[in-house]
């Protein structure tokens, strides 16, 4: 059965020549990230203990973590967690299939606090948090719609997923931004004071560009307002080095603007995160699944995080739409911007969408009957291996968030 | 001091001129949208208590909550709830003020049951509802904060909101068939079976439309699966009434597509909602403040239902964004298309953003020159009166989701 | 097969002629009563319908209901909840069986809503109270535990009961103190004042009795301190009423004795509880199975209220025991005191425990061989009988607090 | 002002001649028992917190702490946890106190942790168990209260506490049953697979004692159905060799009595404590707080662990009452059994009882008065000395379980 693709042209001024762009990233150790990165590991983890128990993934979604902020008295040189955070791990997931009973909620309690650990070194999961966890159960026998009788799997609801490349120079340096300042500035160089609970958001209006980072620093590693300075101004030196990789654009870079230096009235943090102290979080709430808040960008509001691989359409179509339009902008030279869409229907297989839609903005003086035909082979390829997604979800090598 | 607005032509295909378009509604017993929907008027119950009792609205958000699913056997004829539904109200709101206790927590319980009596009536609050709520301590001393000093309140974020102006044809029915299912064909002429928790999926694929639409029937109003073949075909004539209204263009009408009829397998529930067996739901993941999810538009991840609606710059700035699109829209006759964009940056008064774009397709043959002064205008006097949006919420007068 | 029936004589002085006798009543609005009568009143509840559905009662314990304090502003004429108590149903329960889907948790919710109801008619179940429930799932095929093979039912606990007959003077009148002020005193005429949570504590030294009691007033049928004082003495004056009834000793009546009238700081409350004040509630902890608190007499640690009256060993026994002694001392002239304890061993069947014994205080000049053969016989009719006390619990005819 | 002390001969078949007597003691890894082990841990640890931070002990009681049961495995060589245990630690305690913000959860948290670590070494804490917490708020000013004029503090309730001492030969051997398995031939004799969810119930009629004990082996050390009839073997000869010590009567052990070797159905755990699969606890409700429930003894249902050391005179009571009674034991030759009861009330010094009586039942050939008036003068000196029980509890050395 041929499969419902559209590749039109889009006529639009291209991302690069709009006046004013907007991009933002939410920092690994934002509350709601945090909820997006303990609901995808749980996910992960789960996914795996089904395949060695069972051969292969049942159905569970885990994408209603909610993280409600405790509080805390933060200080130079030190500080302390007077009310711990309370994370709440919610959703469904198959507890027992075949006579094989599944400890899921017992994987979840170790994954997260594994997670927890691994993303904010400075956070004392022993006392700061508390972990809670309630997951209703999974159908088991859904054993049509999970493809394990060969078939292709059904979706389980009417929606859709967007994609688009390739990233805009803004993008690309909000993106790189906070990943470069966790794991090269704060991990590999050894400046421990960067706070995990990153927010970058990027303006460009023209060709300037004004980078405005929000980032708790951690007070243990801080000795003073002094040293606070200090660090704020080795982020900033560090960030400006960083941006002419991907611009030759002017750069303003902002840090903490709500800070009073002469009150000594600045962002610290015990713990690194602000979950500590006022901030609550939940899944699907920040970065879409490029990583990214882009609103001059199509985008879905599904939550990718948590979600199984296997039939939950709003995981599988996003992540699929942006692995299309990579392909497509990488592979056809022809191309500025490529935005996809692919629409499901309920009960239908995840590989046949409604509507599978392309529009691309072809470069000055291309011409789009050159592309289309290569576009639509992309799709259609990845649509016939939809269940690629499902594997590399499963074994970690797609981002969500 | 003058403000940062940019109003800018936007070349682009309009909207209606696009092959392919996508626009979603959930409908008011979606889960995501009975969280958004207990969110905001447990929000506008403080609201008032704090006018009533403090002069002003205080420090809250109460934008977390979180709805677990339940467990149920839905018949036809009846039909019963196994396992209740899990609410969680969360958030922080003032709870004493210069000596005056505020009652947060029994005011939240009491307007979230009257909300769920009201939007869902067919579900038993006493009985398949656990209601839980865990409010922590918003500051109260945040005087200047929430300018009960006189002065502009101050960006809580650097954040943004977006908004657009007019709705397309497809955007019109997908709003106003739940719309109209829900107010007019079951409430005023009494088709009862209609379930609240519905969702509208609309594709345009140039002048054909499909309006997917899922709705769980309440069992107790439907005798057997002939009558429900009849409730079917009941709200299908209905909609393709309805349609006419909106569009000359072809409509095609598909509901609960994954039912079997022969096997009588099809869309039932007790209460109306699919929160009653195993679908959870959280704010701010359905719905945007404009009432749509519309991929082919702008739009903001920001939850916007719970917000206090003082400082909160992601429920402000996005409820202004549309205020302003729809008006320019309005009054600007040569406007086909209008995006406008926001941007807070903390600590910064909200009526001066870091940016306010405006980005404006025109009608063919129509300048661009003679509409940037008049849209000039409307961005800044309603930036001027940033302050209407705090008491339009406050009564109610704007709809979040 | 016989029984292991040990009668005993016992020397004892008397209860009466002791020179301190000591009796507790916790009353029904206390908040370990409210546990108490919560989880009794579910049990009750749980019990009809597996009746209806299932033919038997099924495996349950709904014993481990918590309460966890709220916040109030008690005031005369008024007053208002802060902070809802918090009311946590646990326990498990049999959820399916034989294909019967039983909705234990909507049961629980529905019946403890009317026991606070009718319990505590000042307090407002919308709003003052957040009511949860986690149930764990019961054995469902425990058949031949669950004597539905026909069989007795086996121990589920190596575990005692006691009981004693007759109530002393000082038992007599503490118990009807508290029951009459709550059944006569408020409900017949009408006085609303009296609080629920209501705690009566008799000290006997020779022949002066004192009642102390304490009772948190109802704000809003109290109009200032004036009238709060003449509650007080309306209700001292009922008691010393009624006590003539009991005994012929010297009684004083103490009410709220940590009152300071001058400073208007007296035991008011907005509900008629203290649970809605700092005071925390669980099952077990108050009265025993006879609806008293005896340290002079044998006591059972066991919890009795919201255990299942088939094979928890532990509340049938304590039951039974009270019931044995009753009619010993009812039936047997010769007869003081008389002190039944009842030791299972898991696994063996209820009818058999490991020994009954009954140790028995004669009148003076009574011979103990004379009562002993009478006493057996009726130790081991009931043993006999004892499926008669999961019949009148489950119809609600013996109280457990 | 004199103290309220009454001394009375007490006429009663002492406890040795009785010829039925029961005692009973759940050991360390019974649910009830970790909660009350959690309850008073934490207790302490804000004890310490306290008087380090602030002087002195400020309100709390942490006595409601709340163990609802997982679902368990259990295996010869290994076995796994499905569903971990639900642990919420329940209660109030002051946060704040002149400016100073002291952690309460997070304390809890860790003392909690590092008590189920110590106590239960094959519960893996960091999957197998959900540590929930919700602290109130306790008053923070209540200075004259909480002594902190240098007053005595003021009893928070009527109440009363009860000892008795000596200890009878089967109170001694059910006690030292539970402590030398686990203390001396599971921790230094190295048997790891002894369950710390013990119970040991005993019986003597006349003289023939026997104890029934059931202890959930721990699966990982027990290799199968034959290992685990020799680790039976090997505790019962333990205990076996025990008891001398203690009586000359005839001894019979009982072990796990519900196990049917041949189907190798046996009573086996994963973590050492049947919290795992489907036993909730509570504090409170299993032993008084000297180590034993006494159905033949006077006792008292106040719950001892959680409570503070300060005014809660349920606590206070019951361990003053013990202490008092075992002083009088000791050292008065002439006493055979004594038994203290001790009543405060409301508002009144804690070192003024409402009356303090100590029953004696006197050795034969004894006369009374010649005890009287050192029994009086040692009830006396106690009550002067209240505090020494606040600082004994403070820093550990009264056991309350």
């Amino acid at each position: 059965m041929p499969r419902n693709i559209c590749v039109e042209p889009y006529m639009a001024t291209p991302i690069e020549k709009q006046q004013i762009e907007l991009v933002e990233r939410k920092g690994v150790g934002h509350p709601d990230s945090i909820a997006d990165g303990l609901a995808e590991s749980v996910s992960r983890a789960l996914c795996k203990e089904y395949i060695d128990k069972c051969g292969g993934v049942l159905h569970h979604n885990t994408d209603e973590t909610q993280i409600v902020a405790g509080r805390s008295i933060p200080k130079f040189g030190g500080g302390q967690v007077i009310q711990p955070i309370y994370i709440l791990l919610v959703g469904r997931a198959t507890k027992d299939f075949q006579g094989i009973d599944i400890p899921t909620d017992t994987i979840a309690l170790k994954t997260a606090r594994n997670y927890l650990k691994n993303t904010l070194p400075s956070l004392d999961v022993d006392s700061d948090v508390i972990l809670d966890c309630k997951f209703g159960r999974g159908s088991s026998d859904l054993t049509h719609v999970f493809g394990r009788d060969g078939k292709m799997p059904v979706a389980n609801d009417t929606s859709f997923g967007v994609g688009h490349a390739p990233f805009s120079e803004l993008e690309q340096i909000v993106y790189n931004t906070e990943r470069s300042l966790i794991e090269d500035f704060k991990k590999k160089k050894g400046n421990k004071y960067v706070g995990e609970d990153m927010k970058v958001m990027g303006l460009r209006n023209g060709d300037d560009i004004t980078l405005t980072i929000c980032s708790g620093l951690v007070g243990k590693y801080v000795d003073d307002i002094g040293a606070y300075v200090n660090c704020i101004d080795e982020m900033k030196d560090y960030v400006l080095d960083l941006v002419p990789k991907y611009t030759d654009r002017n750069v303003d870079v902002m840090i903490n603007t709500a800070d009073e230096i002469e009150k000594e009235s600045v962002f610290l943090t015990v713990t690194g995160t602000s979950a500590e102290m006022g901030d609550d979080g939940s899944v699907g709430r920040g970065n879409r699944s490029n990583g990214l808040i882009t609103p001059n960008r199509p985008m879905s509001m599904e939550a990718t995080s948590g979600k199984n691989p296997i039939n939950h359409i709003g995981k599988i179509y996003n992540l699929l739409a942006t692995q299309i339009a990579r392909q497509i902008a990488v592979e056809l030279d022809d191309v500025d911007d490529v935005y996809v869409k692919l629409l499901s229907q309920i009960g239908h297989p995840i590989d046949q969408p409604l509507i599978a839609s392309a529009q691309i903005v072809t470069k000055p003086g291309a011409k789009f009957d050159s592309v289309r035909k290569e576009a639509e082979g992309i799709v259609d390829e990845w649509l016939a291996n939809t269940r690629r997604i499902t594997e590399m979800v499963a074994k970690g090598e797609l981002d969500t968030f």
